[in-house]
């Protein structure tokens, strides 16, 4: 890291030193993505003033570039109509391994007790959800299909912790349904009243002596405005996957990816603008990384070894899963060993790193210790026959002997092999989506939901698709709620007098 | 994370609200261990008035709990007296590795370059080093021996890329000799005419509009003293282990730690005071993270392997590689199989998970899968009787087939097995010494060094002992050297009329 030149643009402007405020309104909304959307819904119904910065054009954010995947659970319509069985107990459950060891209890509790709630509330915005269930393992599901199983629930430790049950529900569209589950949620951010200032760059927020934020500062235009907001500032800025300085600095091993879901602005400016104000910055070092390769749905019949020819994971886990598996316990090697009835469905040809008539052959191919994959696929094989197996409990519906040679080793870890998908870490708030200092008090004010947030799950390796909008759009909304319903601010009012002064008329 | 009633104590005061100084002083370092001591020393040996902050009733830091080990290298007196050769360039590729992957080259490069010049400094001081090794495998030398392997020079992969060369330096005091270099440290700060005010707790920094950081506000005696700095302040109040809720926060693995090496300033004050002023703190979520029993070196010849009976690791790495490995590649779950042989040594009775008279008995005993242990051990055998270990590599002074019955498998990971040693991360600085923001800018005015930083050491996989007093002794001085030769601060100058006031008479 180079401090050569750069300069900090993101610590926040004393409030006291404003001598005018541009625009003044209750709530000021960074960012117009998943997160910003819910939160300027709720923060506009509920009678606030409310404007959203947007950098981009128009709003959208990285969920309009995502799959649109929703995590909902605890009975909804869409898996009553599938025929499965959910309620919040057992969608707790399943949410609280996923957030990972050191998960926020009360962040938990709430996004599940409130699942149904907010799948209706999706539902009565106009996006929908079609009655049908994607019986296939997939991260991306191409069809219109509603419901699939998009996490871990049905692999072990977690089918034996929580009754499972598909929880990935994706807006009714073919291909990537991001940007219309967007329409919507800007389509209802219009129309109840929030204001969206478009191709406007949030620099920095302002705040007062005694810690309140009351504004921010952002670049519209070509001019600085200085943006009064009288009940409370929303930072829903995005991630940082691609601030290349903060991903070296804080998770490096995102570098090594070659490919980042992320739209422009997840850049970190919005966690710099907390931090720059006094907020904690939290699992900052943690990241979605993917396989590029393992597991299609075709290949979980297959096995997954190490360098020394060990496995070291169950090979139908969540491709989050398998991939910090690949990366934490193989140390960043690891292929995939398919036999002929598996291969002859494979489209990774280039993968390929030996084809062999027997295992001892493969094994010599690989140049792996004598005798170490041997022993590893026979055991494999002699269990998988009885349906079983012991060492990492892949689930008996994926378990079948490697037995029609040629063998193939298909290479997972070649490069560019990772996907980085998004960054974990960020702003450190409450369940009351309330931005929180490094000793644990609020920083008045100041709110902030989705990837510009520590969000709901904290380690890659329990992750499910639909997590992250189902997180941002969820606490987005608790954010715009809780901050339209702040008490207003006294000096705010006291200034009340003085706002015309250089405020715009509406965009 | 609880915010109730929690105030943000550690945000920086404004200077421009600062009404009276209570003392001015070129150089106010907080925080009189390791890192302080050897930054006051530099800049009052450069002339600078320098003020040292002390929290306890007299200075020595966690340093002065600890072993006193410091690593040095690139050919010092005690490693030629003992029959080793070292270069700067060896010395270089060894702690580049240490570091981690992701190391800063240049730190690196500076601590390697002038490593000769900080040991004959150290001496310069009167720290003795006898000129004797000690050839057993520890990281904790009870002698008063001079030399010792503190790390991983002589394990794969280090010993392959770096020509090993022991570089663990321990003061000349048996037990622990922190004691001892602290008295020797403190000594020369107080020589130098560095002024140390004990009992004395820094709150919060004081900072100006543009950033620069002018000033500490401390606590003594009762009353709230407002320091002036003119030509800078230095963070080296130590790492974070001992503030629960910023450990939960940011390394929870270390929440299960039965023991820490730290001193009660270890609650993350300086870290928190450096964000208060703008910035970053990074690596935040590493710690070194020690097994409590594996590897005594009698047992070195032994066998780790994880719940599915496979190995993971080298046996004879270093303890902070091989209890990283039982953590992160393991899962938590750890035996060390050893034989009668090895057995009769142990002095760890109360570890033993099982004995019996073959692998297979032993493997039924643990309950793992039917043929691995059994599996893992012959083939160990097999190998280690031709004196190689193609999986892990250990070096074939440790490599014997376990032959004598009984067989025993001791626990590593009984509840109370690991020691969090300390925190890794802190605040981000550059290879000057100066505190960087989230953007890579210099704090203008602010030094850090030691466990306040995140040190040169970003990984407890690759750490060796003496690492961390090293580099905190190397930047504190760099940081000393540095505040004190910086330009002075004008409006400082501009001020000084009026520094009379308020100003009390020297402690």
């Amino acid at each position: 890291m180079s401090g050569e030149g750069a300069t900090d643009t993101t610590r926040a402007l004393r409030a006291e030193s404003v001598s005018r405020w541009d625009r003044t309104h209750d709530v000021v909304i960074v960012g117009h993505g998943g997160a910003g959307a819910a939160a300027a819904i709720e923060a506009a119904r509920a009678g606030a003033d409310t404007l959203v910065l947007e950098r981009m054009t128009r709003g959208g954010g990285t969920t309009a570039l995502s799959t649109g995947v929703l995590y909902f659970g605890g009975g909804t319509r869409i898996q009553k109509r599938c025929g499965f069985d959910d309620s919040v107990e057992e969608m707790t459950k399943h949410v609280r391994l996923a957030a990972g060891t050191h998960a926020d209890e009360e962040k938990v509790r709430l996004f599940c007790d409130q699942s149904l709630e907010h799948f209706d509330w999706m539902c009565s915005l106009g996006v929908e959800f079609k009655e049908s269930y994607v019986a296939e393992k997939t991260t991306h599901p191409f069809g219109d299909d509603g419901l699939f199983y998009s996490g871990n629930e049905e692999v072990y430790p977690f089918a034996g912790q929580a009754v499972p049950a598909p929880r990935g529900h994706k807006p009714a569209r073919a291909g990537e349904a991001g940007g219309y589950l967007m329409e919507c949620l800007l389509r209802a951010s219009d129309e109840a009243g929030a204001r969206a200032l478009n191709d406007c760059e949030a620099l920095r927020l302002v705040q007062r002596e005694d810690g309140r934020v009351v504004g921010v500062v952002a670049r519209h235009q070509g001019a600085e405005l200085v943006i009064r907001a009288r009940r409370g500032v929303i930072l829903c800025a995005g991630g940082f996957v691609l601030n290349e300085a903060m991903v070296a600095e804080h998770a490096p091993q995102l570098l090594q990816c070659n490919w980042k879901a992320a739209s422009p602005g997840d850049d970190g400016r919005g966690i710099r603008m907390g931090t720059g104000a006094g907020a904690a910055s939290v699992n900052m070092h943690e990241g979605l990384v993917l396989n590029a390769y393992y597991p299609p749905a075709s290949h979980l019949k297959g096995v997954l070894v190490n360098a020394q020819g060990q496995r070291f994971v169950n090979e139908d886990a969540y491709l989050g899963r398998t991939s910090d598996a690949m990366v934490y316990r193989a140390g960043g090697r690891a292929w995939l060993v398919v036999d002929d009835a598996i291969y002859a469905r494979t489209q990774a040809a280039h993968r390929i790193a030996a084809v062999e008539e027997s295992f001892a052959a493969l094994e010599g191919a690989l140049g792996m210790p004598e005798g170490e994959l041997v022993h590893t696929l026979e055991s494999y094989n002699r269990w998988a026959a009885r349906g079983e197996d012991p060492l990492f409990h892949k689930a008996p519906a994926h378990l079948r002997p490697l037995s029609e040679p040629p063998f193939a080793a298909l290479d997972c870890c070649t490069a560019n092999s990772f996907f980085g998908v998004f960054t974990l870490g960020g702003l450190a708030i409450r369940a009351t989506a309330e931005v929180l200092t490094p000793e644990g008090a609020v920083v008045p004010g100041l709110f902030a939901a989705g990837r510009n947030t520590a969000g709901l799950c904290l380690e890659g390796r329990g992750y499910a698709s639909g997590l992250s909008i189902g997180d941002a759009t969820f606490f987005g909304r608790v954010a715009g709620r809780n901050a339209a319903a702040g008490l207003e601010d006294p000096q705010a009012a006291e200034g009340r007098a003085q706002r015309a002064v250089g405020e715009r008329s509406r965009e």
